[in-house]
């Protein structure tokens, strides 16, 4: 369902039909599921890579000003940068500063997948580039939501106060019931991958039923609202662009 | 919000300025919040009934064809029917048959309020009227749906195997995060008195959101769905039609 | 503009080539803006008459459930009734019950012009059929709704407490930024006859601008809603039908 | 195209697959473009009829309160009345009136199509019923619509002045670039059938393109406006109810 | 999903809690899929039948007026009539006339799922009443359409020609690739409920795509086509009614 | 409520949970309600700025192109260009022309809030840079708009012959039923956040109920009107892109 | 009327209040009826000029890439270039190249109107500039279409073989009744401003009444079809990008 | 029909009066059915090319980072590059490097139609441009896609496992009744030309019917899903982007 302001994929079309193939990239496969488009949302793309064990890119990344994010959902994955090596397995959290040159091969024997989120990083005179940054959601504890009961709360892989950084992703969690109960309207762009569960989603004027393997995508300004369906937690994986003035010269 | 296949109307919509009155009651004034439309839902008629301590009637219903049901949301009433005198409180339920010449008084000294759902009764060659009854819903234990951990359960006024009675009037009950997890479609016509919390319900092709004071009115066969928010319970009066054949000889 | 919850017709479409005749109607031709429509309201007629001097029947009603209501917007009509009769000027109102016999003439020298709104007379037994009634508008003080400091007001010619009376034409009127502050729903028909300004009103989902001459027909339950723009007044000339039970035997 | 205020049959739907067949008529097909609807159009019934050489009816009505008006577009018929036999070839036009007992028979050598439209004559007491009509389109000359230059103009088959009719069925005609000026809002309910030409035609809210062939039926009140396109005229048939006060006992 | 033209009850919904109970019925539950609604379908209702083994009536029908078919899809049951039995198993087959008293058992050791559709009788003065019809699919060879190389047939259970039956209920089946290859738009009204593959089938102004266990409603002029798909047949029982003329006394 | 030619943001939306940062500011938050989107409006950017007492910021404007204009709704700042500081309470305006080094402090003791528009300027030759301005709205006297009797007026900070200025930040105000009596349509990019009061607003082909606290956002010919609602007076901030030829080589 | 792919401005909202003003521009106002936006028509803007007596510009153009056409509506225009001057009254045509320095003087004593619409030249190597042209539409006699008798007929100032133009711009006349039969879509913008007369215009999937001073602009691949209204001619002003390849390096 | 998701061009519109002409093109016409559209899909353009006999051009492409690919659907062409002459007949296919200075020329006697896809080439740095490409349909057998018994295949012209390409212009088949059963959403731009055939083609939330001559164009992520028709094959021409990273320096 494509529209104006959002972009709903169901995991019913993550077919082997309609696979995509990267230059560099050994025994692997991905769909993209983001990418910048004119007229929508601009500043991210975001990819699900399977990569089969042996697998992996030695020229990972092409594009100098590109920062990313890893997010493994199966198998394990082992990132190369700076001359160590890390190894990620399910709910495995990496952040990858640009131009750092970082490398990735399947050493495991499943096949293993995750999510690639890659932006432009927005420097700013002054302000140093983040570092890397190598988590598991399993050690990272969810912050409650205020006046919420702890029904909703969020996964930060990065302090909310380190200005370096220009975009966020983070895990949301909603408990059975869970809602967020107004038109939620920023500037913030979104990518909403579900992990877990289900929910009736507001987006802009509609409201959508989606489960575990949606990917919702949101333009600036999309008014967003959600009703978690139980009987287990609604989880998805969130990316959003923040802490930077508005690019002005665009005409 | 008025659909050919339902309709809406919020609680922000009882205002003194739309009320009704009836002949021969008392310091009485209602919201009828729906009446038999053709080419709608046909099968009854529902009030918000409002009466001052002293009020009342002595002729309620005039229509001999017309079975009640009344469910008290605030105050007390004295229902009397046969000689005898019931005093309904908050969750009072009574089950009037066509033709009882039954009588209402507010004995009480606040404002009672109710509701009254009146249908045609249709008889059938062969069975009984059914018999008057006065019942209060904390007495009457709910019956969980099957396959949903008791997330959804349904207080049921009336046995459902009596065939005799042409139209049920229940309460049904969702638990944060409980869902109706299709959209059930069936010939049944409903009205729906969202009495307690807040969901996003699905009505033929739309989500809406709504909350305590809310009604919904469907006609047949417009689906249906739910998911209950949190952080309490989510609950409505439920009308159907049940137990007939199809009326045919429409031309 | 036809739709399933309201019908507005305006003003330029009150043209020679769409007039009606009726018979024993003489010197007169019509425009009728309302009839039953089963699924749509169901429980009047309205009809513009323009009466050329000397015209007029001496068989009005041919209808003997029929009630109707004269508002007269231009000329000057003679309505006779139980051997009196009664002249009505611009402003003037009249209630005609049920088989009264009134014929109607134009004695003047200009073309008359008047609203006729025609019901099928609910009786109710223990209730009398309601007496003739003949004012002008300018005689009847209007009814300030409250707390709007007289922005909304109501000329009531019945009066509301009489329950004989199974329909209420009344004339609303606005003062500039006068609003119906939320989405009325309720269960009367409307008719909307715009006397005098301009005003956005809403009906059901849509707002429609509308202006002195223009009609508006609304369904039981269509939610209505109203700002009013100046210059000067906002005024219309409104039909419901009130103070009966709701019937039931449709099926 | 079916909406709430109009339909739209293509010519292209009247295939061998859709028709129908009636009783007591014999080498005889039709089909049925309009039949009362309830909520819709709910005045009148039109059948396209094809009658094979040798076929016909001697039972041709079976409704007694059934008026008729046959006209003709293809090959000759035989329409006996009242021991008087007219023929009707094309451009030929009959009113029957209810109770009639007209019979119809093909006795020419090619295959007769006409249009046959039925309606409940509306008695009104003082009135008597109206005498029938034979006559062809040739020997009517069309009246100008005012202020037009002749651009748009109606063939009229009975005269306006005769209120013992209740429906009048007309030929309208407009020159290359005719227009209906203004949004046209009425009670009358109309079927309109493409006989020549083309042209866009403003159905409620949408414009539709429309050519010989074709068939429009409008709900009361549904607005209506046309462009006619060139080279040649555009012309259609045309039902409407008229002179009649309308019916108010629906509840 | 509930539109103005038709409706479309996917097989999802066909669950156990939107069941109905009929009187005089034992050991059976059922779903209503259509029944006349004013301003929608109004010829027909249909049922699908769920008898347990012992199951059935003994007073089937109620309404005199009604004829009704009966179609198998599961189990067997045994009809009565005139004091003869028939056994009807997958594919069976039954016309019974209104009035004629038949009664249902189903004695087999499974349970027993049929369609019951049923239309009060429109008798014609001069035409007599159609005699019972028991038959099994198997043994009534299709009809191909003209021009489709039989990737279009009907299976009739009726003669055609024989104008005593005011209804048909036929078996369509296409081959993969069939189409219906215009918007074929008439009176008839239909019931289609899916038995075997799927399909796009245009609805009115809309395409859905169906599958084996949907239903489908149209209102009398409903517009429709369809492309059938592989890789099996695509087949659905077809409810139209037919040969008589259309009613007029509607106001 | 995002559509293709405007965005309604309900004052509802500003919560805690979706306010941004910026590099160099302190003690700070925004809402970010406008930016350049392509394909939308391309000209400016809003930010709702909430600063606390001792915060601000010594590097507040990065972008060497971007002139901006600050408007406090409550609160103090101070704000400092050439060597001299400008306090600005309630009302107060303020101009920055674009490499004007500007820093900003609250020196008060309570929460500062004010908007900052931002856009690139766009130079010309021939022009010279426009010179800051320091007003208080209660400083300027609102000019009424021609043939409305006051109804409709705007407060200029910047005289409308100064050409060198390439945008426009207006209060617009209207009393009660002041309307906009047609569709405004114009090259011109708005934004209009609402100070008091409220209107019903059309924006494109919708009319939208706003009120204090809403913000709209206009992409280039959007049509726009209103109808203002009493009691008080309805006002609100405008920008507008004035004064210079449209950008060709965008392809 | 904003859409995807067209936007209607209609001359009702040509007023004082929406002007615009040009640096270097004496005694002159404007409406910019369109201009570059992206996601939309991205080749030209067009201007309607109003230019007092002594008005104009010694500095017309500031953009050196600009090409320009100017055509008269009213009063008459004095433009310079390569040191001639060509006087321009109603119907008057000037092409303008890229850099050619053109002056405009309003040496009439009544307010002169024009259309200007601008565009970026699209240089091709081996390609020469093409030289100005001055005309007037009354000695440029039209061509008609192929098969329209003359219904249908274009006005060319440009040799359409002459491929050094990347743009046209013509004017196009229909008879009343004449027609586009088709939805013709193309890759070239349009803008069309209605010189004269009344027609329904297709807009992609709807249908647009237009009359003289109405203003349409359509994006590429922009389905559109005309019925000509009469009683006089139907005639619009133009634009259209051509004779290039398409762009490609878009991303 | 223009949408924001997808365009649809019917083959009715590819008439003489919507033709293009190119520079250095001699005898030679176009119709351009799709060209990078910002806000759309931005990838590719292609052209519908007519070439008469001697017709072509010495300077085919004028843009040096152009690759393109040709097929040809009628009569014959010879392209010239590297020194070599290829000739193309029906079912022809040229894959034409960036910069590769090839020549056309139409040496047959009849005019010559064929597709030019043209895509700016993305070069990655460590892959080689890729080689010429001339092929004929007819000698390339047919891929079919898994488990659909070969009632849905594609002809591939370049290897996919040669990641030097970045656009893939295939030739999908179906057999009668073969389907794309979900509906596939991807990153990939399409154009889809109709070859031969017919079916009801999925588009983002729509189905629409094309046939052979058709055009479809969709942009990213636009959801796609097919039922061909019979009683022949369905066949399209298919471009698509593929092999890159997405690109992100947008803002």
């Amino acid at each position: 369902m494509f529209t104006e302001a959002y972009t709903v994929i169901p995991k019913g079309t993550f077919r082997d039909i309609v696979t995509s193939f990267l230059p560099f990239w050994e025994q692997t496969r991905l769909w993209v599921i983001a990418r910048p488009l004119s007229g929508f949302a601009e500043t991210f793309s975001q990819y699900i890579m399977e990569v089969q064990p042996g697998g992996g890119s030695s020229r990972a990344e092409l594009d100098p000003t590109a920062e990313g994010v890893l997010f493994v959902v199966g198998g394990e994955i082992t990132v190369s940068l700076d001359g160590k090596s890390h190894i990620l397995t399910e709910g495995g959290y990496a952040f990858l500063p640009p131009a750092s040159g970082w490398t990735l091969r399947n050493q495991g024997s499943t096949t293993a997948r995750f999510h690639w989120i890659r932006k432009a990083y927005e420097a700013v005179e002054g302000l140093e580039k983040p570092d890397p940054i190598f988590l598991n959601e399993k050690d990272v504890p969810p912050t409650p939501m205020p006046d919420t009961n702890g029904a909703w709360a969020t996964t930060r892989f990065v302090d909310p106060n380190d200005l370096r950084h220009d975009m966020h992703v983070t895990i949301v969690t909603f408990e059975p019931g869970g809602v967020i109960p107004f038109a939620e309207t920023h500037v913030m762009e979104h990518g909403l991958y579900v992990l877990e569960g289900k929910a009736v989603y507001r987006l802009n004027q509609d409201w959508v039923e989606v489960e575990a393997g949606d990917f919702m995508w949101l333009r600036a300004f999309c008014p967003q609202a959600c009703y978690a369906g139980g009987p287990g937690k609604f989880r998805y994986l969130l990316y959003k662009d923040v802490n930077r003035h508005m690019k002005l010269s665009r005409l």
